[in-house]
C-alpha cells in the first residue's frame, strides 16, 4: 500500500493530482511543492487580467492555499526541489530551511514547461517578459499604465491573446511571426489567414514569416529589428516593453535525473495510466507525453483540459486505484476580437507528420439558417482518414458557435466515428440557433462523397 | 426500375425528397403536389416574420417555384390529391382543372400534419388563427398592426415562439397551458419552471394547469375564459385576437384509405427505409412515424431536421437506391427571450412512458470559467439507461451555449455512448470560451458514481 505520494509542481497538473488523489484515498499522505509562492492557479487566464475580462488577480487561484491543509495535504510554496533520491525514494528541498528531506511511496512530476528562450538579441533587459506566471500577468498590467508600444514576439495562443489584451487597453500593438502565419500549431494556414484579416480589421499590426532579430535600447527597449524572411527587408519597431512568447519547453531535469525516460517531444514519456518508465513514478500535464488518439504516437499535451484529465489518472492511480487516459485529441480554442478560432485532432500539417493521409470536407455555411436575421459566416473544414473515413480533425472558425461545434468533432473522434455516421448526425434545429443540416453535416456530406462511402 | 415517383406535399419533407430524388437519378419522372399555392418555406420560421428577425415572408421560401422546372421536376402548387388509386396506382387531382389522373410507380406521402381542434368553445370567430402556415404568418403580422392584446392558447413551442414574437411586437400577451407547464413535450418540469420565470420576468403572462373553456365575442374575440384546474377559478382575459397551438395530428386520410398502416403514434408506419407496409410507398415528416433510437419503438417525428432527413432517405429510396434512417432521437431547441431551452433523448417522462429507468446526473454550472466575466449560469441534466449506463437523453437551459452543449449529447446517444465515455470527453478549452472541465462533463461524473461504473 501506498503511504506516502510526492507531487512536484502545483499548476492545474499537480493540484488536480493531489485532490484527486486524495478523493480516492483518505489516509495516504500528500505532499506538494511549488516553486512559485502561489497555489494553482489559471494559467489560461492570464492575458485577461491585462484585458480587465478577469477583475483581480487573487480571482485566477483556484485552490486557495488554506484549502491544502483542510484536505491533510502537506503544501511547500515557494519551495524549488533541487534533487530527488530515487534509490532511497527520497525528495530534497529548498525555500523554508537549506535541504529538507522526504520520503515517498509513489512520485508524481507536475512540473509544466518553462519558456523557451529563442535565439535573438538584447533579451537581457529589463521590461522583456514571458507571460507563463501570476507574476508576468502582474507585470505585464503594470506596463499598461506606462507604456505606449509593445511588440509580441510570437503569434501562437498565448502571443495572441496577450495582443489582443494590450489592444484592448489602448497600446500600439506589433505582433511579430516567424512562421509564415499565426496559430499554425493549432489550424492551417487557410484559417490563419482568416483570424490574421480578422485581428488587422480591428487595428492589430501583424508581422507573418517575419525574424525578431534583435531588442534595442539601454537598460530597457526602444525597439524592435525584425527581418522579412522572404524579402530580407529589415525594419525597427519601437517597443516600450516586449513580450516573448515564442513557444514553451517541458522541465525534465529532475526527472531525467533519476532515469525517468524523456520522449521524441521532449515531455516525460507515460502510458494510459499516466505512469513512466519507473514503477509509482508518474508524469502529467505540460511537462509529460502521452499518446495522440488515433494513431496511438507519442504526443505532448499543452493544454489545460489535457492536464488535469491526466492529473486525475496520474493522482488516482498514485494513491492505489486503477484508471486510464484514453489518449490526446488535442482540442484547442480561443476567441480573438470577438472571432471564435477552433480546431481538434490533426491539422492537415500535423497528418502529414503522423503519416494519415486525409480527405477534407471544407465548407463556408452559416451559424443560423439564411433567412433568419443576425446569423454569422462559419468556415469550418473537417479530415477523414483516407483509408477508413474516420474523422480525424477538424478546424472552425466564425463569430459564434464555432467553439461548441468542435466539440460534436472531438467526441466524434473520440467515438471513432466516420464520415457518413457525422452526415448521419442529428443536429439540433430552429431559427434562432441553427439550420436543419448544420455545417458540420454539409461538411460531412462533402467528403463522404470524396470518400465514395 | 422506377419510372415514376409521385410525392404528395411539398413542406420540408416533400421538397427534400423531390430534391435527392432528382440528385440521384437524373431520369426518372417527379411530379410534386401541394395544396398550398407556395413552394416549400420554413414553417418553423414563421414566428420569426411576426418580430421581424425574418425580413421579409418570401425569405422563408427556400424553393423558388421557378426552380423545379430547372430540376426536371413538375411541381403542382395550389393542387389538391382528392384520390388515389393505388391498385391502377393513379393520383387524381383538383385544382388546375377537375379530376386529373397522373400514374406512378412510387408514392412519397409528405401530407405533414394540421392543428389539432381543441374542445374549446367559440373557436369558429374570425381573428382566431393557428400558426402553422404562411398565410397563418401573414394574418397574424397584420393583425400585430391593429391589436392590442392576444391570448396564445397553448405554450408548447409553437405556442411560446408566437407569445414571444408578439410580446416583441408591443402586445400584452397570455399564454394558457393546459399542463402544470410549459414545454412538457420537450423538457421536465424543473428546467420548464426556469423557462417561465425567464419568460415571465420579461413581461409574458403565463397561466399554466389552466383550461382555454371558451372564446367570447360576437363575429371576432372579446375575450378568453380560462379555468384554473386546481382551484377552479374562472377568469375572462381581454384578447384582441386569439392563436390556438395546443399540437398537431399528422394528416393520413389518403394513405389510410389505400391500405397504408398507421402507427400507435397516428402517424404513418415506415421502417428503416422509410417504406410504408406498402412496396414503393414511403413517408417521411410529419406525417409518418419511425422509431425511437435508442428503444427502437414507434415514435413521431414533428420537427423540420427529422423531415429532411427522412425525406432524403424516401426520396433515394423510391429514386431506386437504398439508404436507411437511424431513427429518432429528438433533439430539440429554441430561445425565448434570449434563453436558450434544449432538450435531447428522453425527458423523464418519455423515460417511464417507453419503460427505460434511468440515473441522472444534474449540474448547476457556467457557460465560462467562474473567474471570466461575463459567463452564464447552465443549468443541464443528462440521463443515463440504469441497465447499462448508457446515455440516454439530456437537457440544457441557459443565456448561451445550451443549445451547441446539447448537440454534443445528441451524437452520444446516436454512437451509445456510457456515463464513462461522457466523462472522459476532451472538451475544448479556453477562458473566453469554457471551463476545462464543461458542465457535461460534470454531469456524467455525477451519474457514473451514481451507476458504480
Amino acid at each position: 500500500m501506498v503511504e506516502h505520494i510526492a507531487i512536484v509542481g502545483c499548476g492545474a497538473a499537480g493540484a488536480t493530482a493531489a485532490l484527486q488523489a486524495r478523493k480516492f484515498n483518505r489516509t495516504v499522505e500528500i505532499t506538494i511543492f511549488n516553486s512559485e509562492p502561489y497555489s494553482q492557479y489559471s494559467r489560461c487566464g492570464l492575458p485577461y487580467t491585462i484585458s480587465g475580462k478577469v477583475g483581480k488577480f487573487e480571482d485566477l487561484v483556484l485552490m486557495p492555499p488554506d484549502n491544502w491543509a483542510a484536505l491533510k495535504i502537506d503544501a511547500h510554496l515557494g519551495v524549488t526541489v533541487t534533487d530527488i533520491d530515487h534509490k532511497s525514494k527520497k525528495i530534497i528541498y529548498t525555500g523554508e530551511s537549506e535541504g529538507e528531506v522526504l520520503s515517498y511511496d509513489a512520485l508524481i512530476f507536475a512540473t509544466g514547461a518553462v519558456n523557451a528562450a529563442p535565439p535573438i538579441k538584447g533579451l537581457d533587459k529589463r521590461r522583456i517578459y514571458g507571460l507563463r506566471t501570476l507574476d508576468d500577468a502582474k507585470a505585464l498590467s503594470a506596463e499598461v499604465g506606462k507604456a505606449k508600444t509593445v511588440v509580441v514576439i510570437g503569434g501562437g495562443l498565448v502571443g495572441m491573446e496577450a495582443a489582443e489584451a494590450f489592444h484592448e487597453r489602448g497600446l500600439d500593438v506589433t505582433v511579430v511571426e516567424f512562421l509564415p502565419h499565426i496559430l499554425l500549431a493549432m489550424v492551417d494556414s487557410d484559417m490563419a489567414a482568416i483570424v490574421e484579416e480578422h485581428c488587422e480589421k480591428h487595428g492589430l499590426k501583424i508581422l507573418t514569416n517575419t525574424a525578431a532579430q534583435e531588442v534595442k535600447g539601454d537598460d530597457s527597449p526602444d525597439s524592435v529589428v525584425v527581418q522579412n524572411r522572404d524579402t530580407q527587408d529589415v525594419i525597427e519597431i519601437a517597443a516600450d516593453f516586449v513580450v516573448v512568447a515564442t513557444g514553451v519547453r517541458p522541465v525534465t531535469d529532475l526527472a531525467s535525473k533519476i532515469g525517468v525516460e524523456i520522449g521524441p517531444t521532449k515531455g516525460i514519456k507515460t502510458d494510459e495510466r499516466m505512469m513512466t518508465n519507473l514503477n509509482q513514478v508518474y508524469a502529467c500535464g505540460d511537462c509529460s507525453e502521452n499518446l495522440e488518439f488515433t494513431t496511438r504516437k507519442p504526443m505532448a499535451g499543452g493544454l489545460g483540459t489535457l492536464a488535469v484529465r491526466q492529473a486525475r489518472v496520474a493522482g488516482i492511480n498514485a494513491a492505489g486505484g486503477s484508471v486510464t487516459f484514453p489518449g490526446i485529441v488535442s482540442a484547442k480554442v480561443t476567441k480573438l476580437f470577438g472571432l471564435e478560432i477552433a480546431s481538434t485532432g490533426f491539422t492537415e500539417d500535423m497528418a502529414k507528420r503522423f503519416e494519415v493521409p486525409i480527405v477534407k470536407g471544407s465548407v463556408k455555411g452559416g451559424t443560423k439558417p439564411p433567412y433568419y436575421i443576425g446569423g454569422k459566416e462559419l468556415k469550418l473544414k473537417t479530415f477523414y482518414s483516407k483509408d477508413n473515413g474516420k474523422l480525424v480533425g477538424g478546424q472552425l472558425v466564425g463569430e459564434e458557435d464555432a467553439a461548441m461545434r468542435l466539440n460534436v468533432l472531438t467526441l466524434g473522434i473520440q467515438q471513432n466515428i466516420n464520415a457518413n455516421d457525422l452526415f448521419d448526425f442529428e443536429n439540433c434545429y430552429a431559427p434562432a440557433i441553427c439550420d436543419t443540416w448544420d455545417p458540420l453535416v454539409t461538411s460531412a456530406d462533402a467528403a463522404r462523397k470524396r470518400l465514395k462511402m
